[in-house]
């Protein structure tokens, strides 16, 4: 049913990221295939890709709020093509920064062209997402909301490396508290979403507080759509995650029930300090964490974010026939909707 | 005497350049010290450090610009910020990509903090840039030539990512020709001191046929100093250039005068291929370089890009007040005048 909603937007926003993309082509085809290909267009010697890469969920949010706020989508093409070209900046570096091989199934960049090249392919994307930003300028919004779309845009930018920032620093650290894991995610994954929801609602509003209450539904559901990828990562069904079991509890990955139980008990740091920690390990961490109710107390967490989020969504009162979107997009992600 | 000239300037460049940083501070102090570090701000304990670092000279060029152009200079200061921000970005992922372990005498940022986070810390200088060159619309630049000005740094971003890959895949290319050497510096070199000069006019006039005369003059200038760079890096006074002799053939760097004896002689690449290849074979090295008259070649290109330059601001008839700014910058680069 989303599928059916959001389809309409997918052919037209391909194409707007294309003709971004393009402008890099002419001159340096070696570069223009390293960006390609993250983007799913293409395999690494430049050949047709066909297979499904990335969600664009947060083009396809972003178009959703442009409507809702009573827009046409067409107008916002450039900021929802920004925003996924900002993404895939994002994770060319973090691949790079936590040295992953894969994505999507595929080698990532660095590993096949190097890190050099990789950091370089990153650092394009991310002056076509301004790049693309800037053609809401030629679609019809005034040139102040524009400016305003752009303020909001570095803002973002400066958000994701701070959350970044902060996750690097929290594996090198013994002690991490639940409340500064809220703040990383609300960089690291949160901020985009926020940007999506209030710069689509920016569009055909240029109403900042209206867009406000946007910004505040697209970053709460970012907070808990993570918190609800950490349940996962734990308890998930390794059929429907398509990771193996307790994929995050092997990988010692300090997600939010993990840092809550080692807030509340030493028996996890203990396991987890094994030198010779493993497979083995796995089930009796998962049942401390079981013993300290961690998966409740994280079930809360995402039900406060998520209603945190229904409730600013609702404030913002969007164009009724596009608030089914908007629940079909809730559903998608959660499996529920409000 | 243009130390006298571009002093004015300085303390309010680095008050508003700071102020830009700023912003970073107040949530992540560990994110904060490794963008300060490398703006020469700080030591890398966050102390105060008052070496001289950056010499600023593309402010310095674009404020001139805007004064040269009629201009009131403190007008472009967030323009003038946005420039050296995001030339401090390309140099720490510049040297994460080179693994550069110096830079200004000093360990580089991902040597004392690790290549991620320096991949980050170059990223939020990125994000620093847009955001210093979004002040433009709050200090009294019409909305409309806000929007052109960033048009042409995103066009910049893009070039030097063109410039750097293009950089890069040279040192695994056999035969790379002049033309493409010249591409190669349009981007990496010349592309943002093209954008200080282009923007520094467009910011009081508008005038986009004035601003690309003021473009072409940086332009043609970024590649007439990168050429007398090459020629430094050989022939260079090891007193004067503080490097040591014949550097840039040590490393057997692909510089304009290598790659016109490459592609003149094979005298050159028999040497460079030798196994063991050392500071014992410089000086024949530079024998056939001298006796292909490279030296005079890549003197003809530097003088003929610097006429290119010199004619392109005398056609746009700078103010005579600051003309004279503009000499004085020309003979601090070059050590001669138009």
């Amino acid at each position: 049913l989303f599928a059916q909603f959001s389809q309409r937007y997918f052919a037209e926003l391909d194409t707007t990221m294309r003709g971004v993309v393009d402008s890099l082509a002419d001159a340096v085809p070696g570069l223009d295939v390293m960006v390609r290909y993250p983007m799913g267009w293409v395999d690494q010697d430049n050949l047709p890709y066909d297979k499904p890469t990335g969600k664009r969920i947060r083009p396809m949010l972003l178009l959703l709020c442009t409507e809702a706020a009573g827009g046409d989508w067409h107008t916002a093409l450039p900021a929802a093509a920004a925003v996924e070209l900002l993404h895939n900046f994002s994770l060319i570096h973090d691949d790079i920064q936590d040295s992953s091989p894969i994505r999507h199934g595929r080698p990532t960049v660095w590993k096949i062209w190097g890190f050099a090249d990789a950091i370089n392919a990153g650092d394009a994307l991310f002056g076509l997402a301004y790049k693309a930003l800037h053609g809401l300028a030629d679609s019809g919004v005034e040139a102040g909301a524009v400016l305003k779309i752009w303020q909001i845009f570095n803002a973002t930018v400066l958000d994701l490396t701070r959350g970044q920032f902060l996750d690097m620093s929290f594996e090198h650290r013994q002690q991490v508290t639940t409340d500064e894991y809220i703040s990383m995610i609300s960089g690291k994954s949160a901020a985009l979403l926020a940007a999506c929801t209030q710069i689509g609602a920016m569009i055909p509003t240029g109403d900042e507080s209206l867009a406000g209450l946007y910004g505040d539904f697209g970053r709460n559901l970012g907070i808990a759509f993570q918190i609800r990828d950490d349940i996962l990562g734990i308890w998930g069904d390794p059929n429907v995650t398509g990771k193996s079991a307790a994929t995050d509890i092997l990988s010692r990955k300090k997600t939010l029930p993990v840092l809550y139980a080692l807030s509340h008990s030493t028996a996890l740091a203990d396991i987890y300090q094994r030198e010779d920690f493993g497979e083995g390990d796995v089930s009796e961490a998962v049942a401390i964490l079981d013993s300290l109710d961690t998966r409740s107390y994280a079930r809360e967490q995402e039900r406060y974010y998520y209603e945190q989020a229904v409730a600013a969504i609702e404030a913002a009162h969007p164009v009724e026939a596009v608030a089914q979107g908007l629940r079909l997009f809730l559903d998608k992600l959660f499996g529920r909707s409000y």
